[in-house]
């Protein structure tokens, strides 16, 4: 037989996440409430629907693989040059090739102990050394990630903000600060996934470029297009170039590539959504205080809910809110585990959220 | 600043392929036929399109990371389960897993000389080393790339059947006995993009799955959803698994997803294009030997065009087809290099091709 490399002989064939699909499969049930991926249940713009629905008959055509035009508007958005951007299938897969770029075999990488596990997936997957700091009052803590990043002269460090799966949030001169105090050859990697619904001062200015800092942005999010993988890194021309020595050029699709365009063209709608997530935010909070719970304050598209005990209590309430076809999830790491998770949903999911929490709370306290 | 890996470093940042929407923009007009890139003019089956309409309100949803239902699918319609096989970002992406998966850095990796460069861009991006072996009448040399997998102890062994750039193919047992005759541990990538336009006949039968084999499969030829980005591997479970250790787990979009499961639906429409393609094969050869030209037999979407004379001579004709607005590649490597290379498509742009070549081989000859 064909023989693995010796690195991909050590690893697992588990996956970062199990898809709500395959719990639906497993139960033999669909969900009623899909509020545990964070997906924007708001939906994308409905002049993106549009835009996809035209752009089908023309899936014939292989994508643009310099995704010139999407590079071009988002620069024009973010008030860089189309050189400072590279799209992608998502921010996973832009995760996975960073990675691969700058972190040799062995070489240290320093997250937050149960920050993103695919990010961890990627740094097993090139053979670099996980080393995870605790969060500190639900937050990634910044001061030991840097101790950390120093001592052990990380290749990259990986810092969410806003943090998923916490939905806190640092404020943009403290991320400044850090991204200056790092070691001048770490790469920050800073994943704002949830960027577009965070208050005004926790995205640090585009400009000026930081030579060791790339973000991460995504459409999966507030533009409510997850199932189409269009992610995006923004940074110094040097460092972004260095993404076609390894991408796959023709990887974004064509739906991705136009809904982006489209999307990017409706702010009013991503106005709107922001405000609708900001109220399906407080919405939750309202829920969780009802039901005796503590929410935890968001910038993001969901709420992290404290219940009140350790994680295997949270682990029950989770396993009963499923059982009740209530999608949710958790974090699982020491600390953040006696938490839940919900994800920003239309009225009509929350309201099903609202009425299955109180029995899955009391299955939960005696099962 | 941070630095790039010791590999990365030495990778170029150029692409294996110019899309045409660049060479429109650097022309600065659009080409009138799109027939370089063996995309399917012919486009996806109109209920294909329909269920990607319907899907694209739907494009808020993370996609099964399982693939589930397209696996199940193509399962069934492959007479193997969906243990055996993986979905992922088109054959491009695969390509490059399996390259991860199996090759070593340093260890060598046989194709032939003018085959698929993407396939050498992923050997490459994982510092493989690439040994080639030339074609042999147009066709890939399965007597040499045997020789040179048995004398090199290749990880990897890539035969493209039917192959691209030439058209040309081999009969199923041939591969057979090429597969059988490989040393044990090296791996067969059998790229069978175009296996849906070839006659029966070439390509072998799917059971026994052997234990050094991987197929690879798309939706982006026939199918004609080359935009939507979805191939799949097929070959024995315990090879098959080896993937979901690096994939990216959500990185197949919805959309490929609908489509995909779509277009396996509809047989009537995948025996049309196919019967379609036919009759636009035989009418380049046709165009071609009125201009003088010798047409080459083809099992592809595509007819390679031998202009008679050397590469150079090749290569204006084709840039004075492209003055013209007509979009063609052509393959490079010595020997191969006397051709060019035309896709399938509806008769508006082969007219279109027909009605331009005689005044591009004219220009071609006196420039």
């Amino acid at each position: 037989m064909p023989r693995l490399t010796a690195l991909a002989a050590t690893l697992p064939d588990t996956v970062p996440f199990v898809g709500p699909e395959t719990q639906e499969r497993a139960r033999g049930r669909a969900f009623r409430a899909r509020v545990g991926a964070n997906e924007s249940g708001f939906g994308p713009s409905p002049r993106v629907v549009a835009a996809m629905a035209e752009a089908a008959a023309e899936a014939w055509r292989y994508c643009d693989p310099d995704n010139f035009e999407l590079k071009a508007s988002l620069a024009r958005h973010l008030g860089v040059t189309a050189e400072n951007v590279v799209v992608g299938e998502g921010i996973d897969g832009l995760l996975g090739l960073t990675v691969r770029l700058f972190a040799e075999p062995g070489a240290a990488v320093v997250t937050s102990l149960g920050a993103y596990p695919t990010f961890n997936f990627h740094v097993a997957g090139f053979g670099a050394r996980l080393i995870t700091v605790p969060y500190r009052g639900d937050g990634e803590d910044l001061d030991a990630l840097l101790i950390a990043a120093r001592r052990e002269k990380a290749a990259i460090v990986y810092v969410s903000n806003p943090d998923n799966p916490m939905g806190s949030w640092h404020g943009a001169g403290e991320i400044e600060r850090f991204a200056d105090a790092l070691p001048e050859d770490t790469l920050l990697v800073l994943d704002e996934a949830y960027g577009e619904t965070a208050p005004d001062g926790t995205l640090p200015p585009m400009l000026p470029l930081r030579p060791n800092v790339l973000r991460y942005r995504t459409f999966s999010k507030a533009y409510g297009l997850a199932g189409l993988r269009c992610g995006y890194v923004v940074g110094e021309a040097s460092l972004v170039r260095a993404f076609d020595k390894v991408r796959n050029h023709f990887g974004v699709n064509r739906m991705a590539q136009v809904a982006g365009l489209a999307a990017l063209a409706d702010h009013d709608y991503l106005d709107k959504v922001v405000a609708q997530v900001d109220a399906a935010r407080r919405r939750i909070a309202v829920i969780a205080a009802a039901n005796g719970l503590r929410p935890l304050p968001s910038a993001t598209n969901f709420v992290t809910i404290d219940c009140g005990a350790d994680g295997a209590f949270a682990l029950k309430v989770l396993q009963q809110l499923v059982a009740r076809d209530v999608f949710v999830r958790k974090p699982m790491a020491p600390g953040l585990d006696r938490c839940i998770r919900v994800s920003a949903a239309p009225e009509a999911e929350l309201a099903i959220f609202a009425a299955e929490l109180p029995a899955a709370l009391a299955a939960a306290r005696t099962a």
